[in-house]
């Protein structure tokens, strides 16, 4: 299954707020309609979110009525800014962008035609390598997960996270992969549900054991023994080993280190935000209120409440047993492996 | 508002599986319809199941044909089993059956019409009895709260889960009631959400401002310093002070451990079960996985999943800074000083 990809000339996302009561795909090859999906999270998780910008960027090249590359340049600037404006917390979004915007101004030199081929392609290598990434994760990774585990995760760090395979999700795949049987407990992380919605029907999909869980339950497992290790992804790693990752993921490290449980993120380097000293200065994005007041369009909570609806918490490095990335596993202090790979 | 009432030899029970969208009222003189209610949680939170319990045996009382003591006898002890088997966790419901059956034992040399009418003044006795310990938990918790504190609580103790006025929720009326301005975070409470659902309705109702968040937003809030006391309620307490709630009221307590913030239990004296060492004696209720799977009436989960749907979790004592009363509040060591009560 991909998440993404480009195809005669279109980008095909599968539709994730659809999942898993219909298989849609989104098919276009107007880059505002990606921006949108990222908006809507049709597309999400953190290294998906970066392909499907640098996509929305070839696009956006692909359309361009531009005939000198400094209109083309400029027409490329206005688009790069409406991307990136979508969501705020996913590092891997500008990550990408700039990497876009790198690419054509060091080819400036070249005409339109050209400029446009060579924007196209570096946006498939960078699907590519996210992909490359996703394996090499999985298999750092798996070597710390032993034969019987059970594997705690949280919101859907998974194949359709990513291009494929995954970030938190492709340790548990590669460690299946190698024959220990896992099983796996996904908190249902709301209020968007992206464990109960995609975490499961991803790992059913591959029959991976999965037993479905409400977010307020993964304290009362661990504290009967029942959760060997978690594993997540995040959104942002700060250079001091700090994430952001899905709200209510600091409340698994927490519950983590009461039951001396092993905490692990999982994130590509192009995760990693060097230029952030610490969790502290990761902008949380705050989502609409009718997230957390209903579900698929019918209103639950009383109406009119006050509602709040942070998308994403901060975990700061001390609960954090290891990272696992496509360069290998860091452990701590963080400032100084993150330093190292930098 | 009244949860439950006795009105012309029929129970009135508020339907809380229809709050907040619609006000609707069950009314019926049928003692298995009120089992029912218990059952599939029209009526919940544990001394409105107690009281609730008491009026089923008051209405299977006066319904019944027996002509002899001991028919009558029979019968009601028959209507009693049935009663007590609807939920296990809550011990009020064990307690005012248990109480309603002594009575009647006690009163076995009257003739039935007489008995009839000893056991309905009982289950109103019961029913006032816990109104006087709401008012009293209040009055003892306001003392706790400080003017201007966020207060987190975590499912509903409120007045839907008593007779009126509540457990938790007596003490956050009482402090706003002494001018305290307080503010309240309700976590919503997966699976059936009676803190997005009734919690914010009960405290909207009475204008003590509120704010809805996700179960797993709690930790977020409290790493950020908003969250200045979290009082929650208990469906049992045992000899040692360990609680039983609503799940997820674990994960609340070890966070506010963390972040050292008190977390006060609210409960009657009628919820304490002297006869339970522990809370690992404590019988924890395992629920329908469609409670789980769906939201709001909709399934959302991955048709044929598996899911884990435990209705309840253990606090050990020692994350409880104090356990409020109608007789008092209590500290540490709880054995002693539950001891001391009983």
């Amino acid at each position: 299954m991909k998440t993404i990809e480009w195809k005669n000339g279109k980008v095909i996302l599968i539709d994730q707020t659809k999942l898993p009561l219909k298989e849609e795909y989104i098919v276009t090859d107007d880059y505002q309609r990606v921006a949108e999906a990222i908006k809507i999270l049709s597309v999400r998780g953190a290294p998906a979110i970066g392909v499907a910008a640098a996509y929305a960027v070839a696009l956006a090249a692909m359309k361009s009525q531009a005939k000198s590359t400094k209109d083309f340049l400029d027409e490329l600037g206005e688009a790069i800014k409406l991307i990136g404006a979508t969501r705020p917390t996913a590092v891997n979004l500008f990550w990408a962008l700039e990497r876009m915007k790198e690419k054509a101004s060091a080819n400036s030199h070249l005409a339109v035609s050209r400029l446009k081929r060579v924007l196209k392609e570096e946006a498939d290598l960078i699907a590519a390598e996210e992909l490359e990434m996703s394996k090499k994760m999985g298999d750092y990774g798996a070597e710390l997960i032993a034969d019987g585990d059970n594997v705690l995760t949280h919101c859907n760090a998974g194949a359709l996270a990513t291009v494929d395979y995954g970030t938190a999700l492709a340790v548990i795949r590669s460690a299946h992969n190698q024959g220990k049987k896992i099983h796996v407990y996904a908190d249902e992380t709301r209020p968007l549900l992206q464990g109960a919605r995609l975490t499961t029907w991803e790992l059913m999909r591959e029959n991976i054991p999965v037993t479905l869980i409400c977010d307020n339950m993964a304290g009362h497992f661990m504290s009967l023994g029942k959760v060997d290790k978690i594993v997540v992804g995040a959104d942002r790693v700060a250079a001091n080993g700090d994430i952001a990752n899905k709200i209510g993921t600091y409340s698994v490290a927490v519950l983590a280190k009461e039951h001396n449980i092993p905490f692990y993120v999982a994130v590509p380097v192009t995760t990693i935000d060097i230029s952030i000293p610490d969790g502290s200065h990761i902008p949380i994005e705050e989502r609409e209120s009718h997230e957390v007041t209903g579900f698929g369009g019918s209103q639950v909570a009383t109406e009119g409440v006050t509602v709040a609806n942070p998308a994403f918490d901060v975990t700061p490095n001390r609960y954090i047993t290891a990272i696992i990335t496509d360069k290998g596993v860091l452990k701590p202090p963080y400032d100084k492996a993150i330093a190292r790979l930098f």
